[in-house]
């Protein structure tokens, strides 16, 4: 049986990311029908956003669903208290200390899953008492780690380093990709990019015609003096990297970054100045879907690839 | 049956890389002999040296071999003189353009392999005739493209593309990797840090030592401006990372990185000024084996990770 499965309650190994911009409650409760796991990305969201979309994503689906909250949150009180009094049962935390908040969830009979990018925090996750890990490779969109280790590279590593189940992110967009991180020794997977441009994501049009439309080497990790971040190069993208190789300081990023970009980029669609924020699979998604023939697709593809090999 | 084991007529989908000061005639011939493919490296070899490694390794093996030039080195009249001469069959080329010897090798007998890192190369080295493709992800050590495409989106995206049979190289160390590989559509793997510290590698004892301890984030795609290329961070490669963040121009880095740094690094163990170029897989290698223990070790690992996998 498998334990990703068993945590959640769910039918299918895929968690679908919770991403800023991108995952409200349409995706949520989408992916949740469909049998995976949804999550509300309350990165992007102001407390009482945060709190509509758990009570809508309650009213939409009847089956488990969870929360991603970035420990950086500037109202980390807010968003908790919202957690609490809506009885969200599965919270996945990233971009911060997991010793934090961990045992203070688990005390209220939160499942939680903490994601990390390198196995000094994979071992301080487990210490600190999560029920499992995302452990997210360079390829993946967004935020990313500094140590830049590739989910090929990351999984068996990670895998062998701690005993509870490992979520493969990072170049899962397909579920050839799906059945290759699972024999990395991962027990479930972590889906972003491909969910980010489904029907029910509320990321703008235009960013979701862009993924299509990416090719290799379209997205590039840049500002990594700042947070690192995975984006398609675009005029905003290309003068940073500009900057970077003139020698400009962090300081001198931070305020070319500014604030506001992500929300542009995804949400108002402006592709030359927005960040937009996408995995490198991007190259393979061609066309933007329900959430739920994501989800059955990359089932079928999966039995289709676990059945495709021979003993050599 | 396996287009790759029939490519080269060996038993093992298993491609040795041919590594600088690492793959000399000893190595490629442990490979061929343990039923893989062993290939000399004549990147870091004068024709002389070239010629000798060749006619040691006809005499180490009956088994098919082949030798990996990489396009831009200098005296390829010579090289070439040197393949036809000692009637080398298998030919992988690197860096540089496919079009410009592959009929010419074609003519006279040789399967050529080309290695690619991005969709664009993939289809042009199709065009040029080449028998297979080696797909190199951004976690591979060494020289690497400047799209800083993985393997877990990179092999599905170039198998989509091409026909002739796809093998996946960077992030490959173990028989699960390999296996993870296949899955998502390479019908081989090409191993080069694993067997850069095998006993038969001619890479230096120091080399092979700091290369067992690496742990994650200890390697980096460095020098992008000159040649993109994955080493472990020393003294060497702080400073030019240093450089680069104060803005050195592309010259003032060419100059800092000068002449013979791999050799340094590799072959005479200079491990804070030398180039010590290795994969992020250097992480999960904890030990100098014999290559055939290598080859005997992935494949068993191989066949229990394909039956590991139960349908959804």
């Amino acid at each position: 049986m498998n334990r990703v499965c068993n945590l959640f309650n769910i039918k299918y190994p895929i968690v679908q990311g919770g991403m800023v911009w991108c995952s409200g409650w349409r995706l949520a409760a989408a992916v949740s029908n469909a049998g995976g796991l949804g999550l509300i990305g309350a990165g992007s969201m102001h407390p009482d956003v945060f709190r509509e979309h758990i009570i809508k994503c309650k009213e939409a689906t009847d089956k488990p669903f969870g929360v991603n909250l970035p420990l950086l949150y500037p109202q980390m009180e807010d968003m908790i208290n919202i957690i609490i009094e809506q009885e969200v049962k599965i919270v996945f935390t990233s971009a911060g200390n997991p010793a934090k908040y961990t045992s203070f969830f688990k005390e209220k009979g939160i499942t939680v899953v903490h994601v990390i990018a390198n196995s000094k925090f994979a071992i301080k996750a487990e210490q600190s008492g999560v029920d499992a890990i995302v452990a997210e490779g360079f390829e993946a969109g967004g935020h990313n780690g500094r140590e830049e280790t590739t989910t090929i590279a990351l999984i068996p590593m990670i895998k062998d380093l701690v005993n509870i189940p490992v979520i493969a992110a990072g170049g899962v967009a397909n579920g050839r990709q799906m059945a290759s991180a699972m024999l990395l020794g991962a027990e479930g997977v972590q889906v972003g990019s491909r969910f980010a441009i489904t029907e029910e994501s509320s990321a703008h049009s235009d960013f979701k015609q862009r993924v299509v439309d990416c090719k290799d080497g379209d997205t590039i990790l840049t500002l990594k003096s700042v947070v690192p971040v995975r984006l398609v190069k675009n005029d905003f993208c290309n003068r940073v990297e500009k900057m970077i190789l003139d020698g400009k300081t962090t300081e001198e990023l931070k305020h070319e970054l500014g604030r506001g970009r992500a929300k542009r980029g995804i949400f108002e669609g402006d592709l030359s100045e927005g960040e937009i924020e996408i995995g490198q699979v991007s190259a393979l998604i061609d066309r933007v879907e329900k959430a739920e023939e994501v989800v059955s697709g990359m089932i079928k593809e999966y039995n289709a690839a676990i059945n495709s090999l021979t003993e050599l």
